[in-house]
């Protein structure tokens, strides 16, 4: 299930990165297993990166942090040139053990690169709180080196993915002051969605100039409005990564000052790249049958106003209205009144679906149509937005718009019957 | 669905309390339309005091508090000797209208029992956004001061279900220094539960002799240890409301001092009653087939511990593996890590499903066994434990226990088809 997940458009190769994908059946303990799932999807991607290419990511905050998270920010802070993911198994709550496999595999993939065991970064995501099969890994991945490929992100995107029933994948071509740059940006997640830093997986590509410092600030700063605005059931995983890499190939002039246009043009490129990419995860949410963006404004501050669609958006029982498509407004102001307002005055906020006002002045609206409610949310994609009505000339207006998914009996499906 | 609720046992009149229920037909426009849901079901509730009994209550903390929350808290901070509650529709969302409504259905049932108007105070639950049929309802509650006796409280606790699957009611007998004292409670609630200060609805009545101010501090004291301890959805009511009344009537020496023995003996007796209806509403959750108590302990203090309890337990990731009976021990130590704790050292944390260890220092346990652990999760009933790992010789050892369900498809199916 999905909703309006768009199709893949052309993938442009980004100079100065290429990419291979090999299947080492990391999920199931025996290749040969007719019980695995597709014993021949690959469920192993390398990225590589020529020299001079600056690298930033941001992780999951969470205290469960996976072994290849852990390793993957030191590498990532010392320098990397490669990165090598795999699906199937996230290693995470594998202790010290977990480590130890992380960077033998990385071992495994510097020295078929020739490069340092320190220049690769690993990924890792799937069931968690198994040990990877590091053997087989460090056969397959041995063998990579040798099938890296410029045009290798189709098939990269489709070995990254767990639950997600397509590749979500986007070229994107910008125009900086001297010369043009080439994104582009795979993700992969379907559940266990609300990125604490960045979503499960996503890697972004671009061939500008940009100094690293530059660039550990712009991974933040397109996170934020991109993965951190999404949420499918409020579990924020234990292996959430974003990486954001410029390889420096394009002419422009480097860019060292985030004040300047080029980075503001850059910027928007690459947040144009992640929104979709994130958008994409949540259309892909599993058992997700409505994508709804919760638009909330009248907010003292941003925060105040992120809070509110937040608990709005993960609300079961708004997200259960999602899925029977029920204009039920009342359970929007059962959780807006929970999300620990100071002192909202509800007499002030209103709220529509789409362009359909249902509540205003804190109770049903006066022109409230329970019809034209209902054919809103019988749309596959609408808004929900909320005025919490607490701005005025003294006080600035919060406001955040974040992207979620509804709640299935599919939803219940998947994540009863997934590991089984 | 629920999941082991005990069967209702003999319920003891409280001297000083007489009850009394109707049917208003409060849920649905026409009292004779067919399609109503059962026409002859009460849904009306008058629960009256004899003089010098002592009310204290606490209420939801929503921001989108209903009519009846903003009227019950004046009239209980002035005195009250009569409480009208009605099912079916929760005056919530209704702004100024509904409170006026709220008043003249508070102002009939006082003049049926001669009181001043300020002396009842109003209780709704149900449907949020819907005006009260308040012309038919004060019909019935004209009448209802004839019906008042000792004895009503099993009427009553049917009269206040929503969507509960059965009446929740404990009668328990405790013994003073003078003389024994009988308790009697009830309370109604299946979704939309994570209680802020209280449940959806409670009313626990006694006939000992406490001070007003006494029974203020102890109906806090009360409610954080039951009603303050359970959550279905995590979506906490614009209704909830937990009553306690002292009527007064027993022979007790009237309990002035928090820190006596009749104090600690009364509060032992209430929080038995009360953790005993808060069960039962999680036991009747919606959807509900599993009855969880997820313990937390080894945290720096209380705060922090309830804070991982209640994330657990709100999951969606997690009630599904429990749906499931899936010991997917990896996903605990998601929502572990998703919490928030600071600097947590994940190689302390440990994890039991009842008897069968499946996490010890933060990895799975070398004697895990996926059989037993599977054999814990088929249990109707179980614990999850987490010691977080945090305490040694000079930090406190903060702990809680909360109850919880799971999340099902009949979850899904009852609140996407709820109010159609």
């Amino acid at each position: 299930m999905s909703v309006g997940l768009p199709a893949l458009g052309q993938v442009l190769p980004v100079p100065g990165v290429s990419l291979a994908s090999a299947a080492a059946a990391v999920k199931y303990g025996d290749r040969d297993d007719p019980a695995r799932d597709d014993p021949a999807r690959d469920d192993i991607v390398l990225m590589v990166f020529e020299e001079a290419t600056n690298v930033a990511a941001v992780f999951t905050q969470s205290s469960f942090r996976a072994a290849p998270v852990i390793i993957a920010e030191q590498c990532l802070s010392t320098g990397s040139r490669a990165l090598l993911i795999n699906s199937g198994n996230a290693n995470a709550a594998t202790g010290e053990a977990g480590e130890r496999d992380a960077r033998e595999l990385c071992a495994t993939a510097a020295q078929a690169l020739g490069l340092a065991e320190s220049a690769v970064a690993p990924f890792s995501t799937g069931v968690i709180g198994e040990r990877l099969p590091v053997a087989r890994m460090k056969e397959t991945i041995g063998l990579m080196g040798e099938s890296l490929q410029a045009d290798g992100w189709t098939a990269a995107a489709a070995a990254i993915m767990t639950t997600d029933t397509a590749p979500k994948l986007l070229s994107h071509q910008i125009s900086l002051t001297q010369c043009s740059i080439t994104i582009s940006g795979m993700a992969k997640g379907a559940g266990m969605i609300k990125p604490d830093m960045a979503t499960l997986l996503a890697f972004i590509c671009c061939d500008a100039a940009i100094a690293g410092e530059c660039l550990e600030q712009m991974v933040r700063e397109v996170a934020d409005v991109s993965f951190n605005r999404i949420t499918i059931d409020g579990d924020t995983s234990t292996n959430d990564s974003f990486v954001l890499a410029a390889t420096c190939k394009a002419d422009n002039a480097c860019i060292i000052d985030p004040g300047s246009e080029d980075y503001a043009t850059l910027k928007a490129g690459l947040c144009h790249v992640a929104q979709h990419l994130a958008q994409c995860v949540v259309r892909d949410g599993e058992g997700a049958t409505k994508f709804v963006t919760v638009n909330v404004t009248g907010a003292r501050d941003d925060d105040e106003a992120l809070n509110v669609a937040y608990t709005v958006a993960e609300s079961p029982l708004v997200k259960t209205a999602l899925f029977a498509g029920d204009p039920n407004w009342g359970r929007l102001c059962m959780a807006i009144g929970r999300a620990g307002v100071e002192n909202l005055d509800t007499s002030q906020v209103a709220v529509r679906l789409a362009e359909v006002c249902v509540v205003r002045g804190g109770v049903r609206a006066k022109e409230y149509d329970e019809a034209a409610a209902a054919a809103v949310m019988a749309r596959d994609e609408f808004e929900i937005h909320i005025d919490l009505g607490r701005t005025s000339s003294s006080r600035g207006a919060g406001e955040a718009v974040i992207w979620t998914s509804d709640l299935s009996y599919e939803y219940v499906r998947i994540n009863a019957e997934y590991r089984t």
